[in-house]
């Protein structure tokens, strides 16, 4: 059996150009989040995708999925095309080890990206002061504690930092890096190659759409997920010496 | 740190109606087909999802991604409502304990389902004869081989087999799954819950709209991933005694 390196699509060597991945793999990660960016990357020859973590110890996702990093912080190279994370446990983002890693490497990366409670995660890095950005809608008020400007669209992009909402979020990110990073017509190739043809199927996948109702009904259902960002939240703006709602 | 059994959806008591998941995670197996289906399941309090093999042993995933079985096929509970298989590489099609495991929970499952190569293991298994399935578009033409009958839709649904592409696929799976097991409402709500509200953004996403040029030429730079899978096919028809374009 392959390790798993096996490359799935066979591009023109000039298409094949060195590009570094970083996905964080914590404990507690989601793996939803991050799976579209990991595959998408994973299946070009010349991406080199590190899931990275303090050591090489299995992690449990959330919700219940064994994994591990395959490169530890330590080893991760300090030149990054891309640093990406999915959601993570709110202990995570107080973390110091990690969060010095992500900002360390979020400095210098050509793209600072994250889904879902990811792109807080990088704001608690201190990597989203100034910037416009999103996450999922149930903690989408949570951004100004990290400094960042909460800004409308599915895949939101200031500068160098990318972000978005959960699940299909890093599928949309890593099709805009392709585009970024290799071209219009590669980029265009894969969204075809990954037959990324949704149809949600009730037409609520919004709050907008949803309607005032269920979208209440969702974030009382969510409560007890999302109410420990509040506190790590708040710390973080005190941290990074940002004034909310003054 | 939690162990990942958290659920993170406060659902109704009379919505935690137990329901039994197993996803197939073997070597090589293709762990963006099957983690929509994973994750919208294992949100819920009521669910148990195994992620099952014939041991625990770490697997690596494709592309790279290291994860194991929570369950092996010996503990999986014999009767199961949702039987699921992704992608997975070729050589586990003529694994005879696999082949044997998936025909017996699939002959006695509630529901029997496969995104992209996913499917063509479930028909490898003896499980698509005689029903309308699909897959990705780049191997759709070999579900003859195994009894299937090839058909449109995004997701195919055939008595209580149900089957799709790749990616979001499994997501969509998923919500149709969730209507039948716990009702519209909650089917509805989980739609919002995780924000499928996806925006591809080249408007390519399938061969009808790539156009018989980048149709051509994704499933030429496919062709080496794909061409195991004649061979697979061509001799589970002769093991099921399945004609194929007499």
């Amino acid at each position: 059996v392959p390790d798993g390196d096996t490359p799935f699509i066979d591009l023109d060597t000039d298409q094949q150009r060195p590009v570094q991945v970083a996905i964080l793999v914590c404990p507690g990660f989601a793996p939803a989040d991050i799976i579209g960016l990991h595959t998408i990357f994973g299946i070009l020859p010349g991406a080199t995708v590190h899931l990275v973590w303090k050591n090489l110890d299995e992690v449990m996702g959330i919700p219940r999925f064994p994994s591990r990093a395959t490169t530890t912080f330590d080893d991760c190279p300090r030149d990054l095309d891309v640093l990406f994370s999915g959601a993570v446990l709110d202990d995570i983002f107080e973390d110091a080890e990690t969060l010095e890693f992500l900002a360390d490497r979020g400095k210098r990366a050509r793209w600072v990206g994250g889904s879902c409670a990811g792109s807080l995660l990088m704001g608690a890095a201190g990597l989203l002061r100034g910037y416009r950005a999103t996450t999922n809608f149930q903690q989408r008020h949570l951004l100004p504690y990290f400094g960042a400007i909460p800004a409308a669209g599915n895949v939101v992009e200031d500068r160098n930092r990318i972000t978005a909402g959960p699940l299909t979020g890093s599928i949309e990110i890593a099709l805009r890096l392709l585009q970024d990073l290799y071209g219009d017509e590669l980029a265009r190739e894969m969204e075809l190659q990954i037959e990324y043809a949704p149809t949600p199927p009730f037409g609520v996948r919004s709050p907008a759409l949803a309607g005032p109702g269920l979208t209440a009904q969702a974030l009382d259902h969510g409560e007890a997920m999302g109410a420990p960002f509040l506190g790590v939240a708040e710390r973080a703006a005190a941290r990074l010496g940002v004034a909310v709602g003054g």
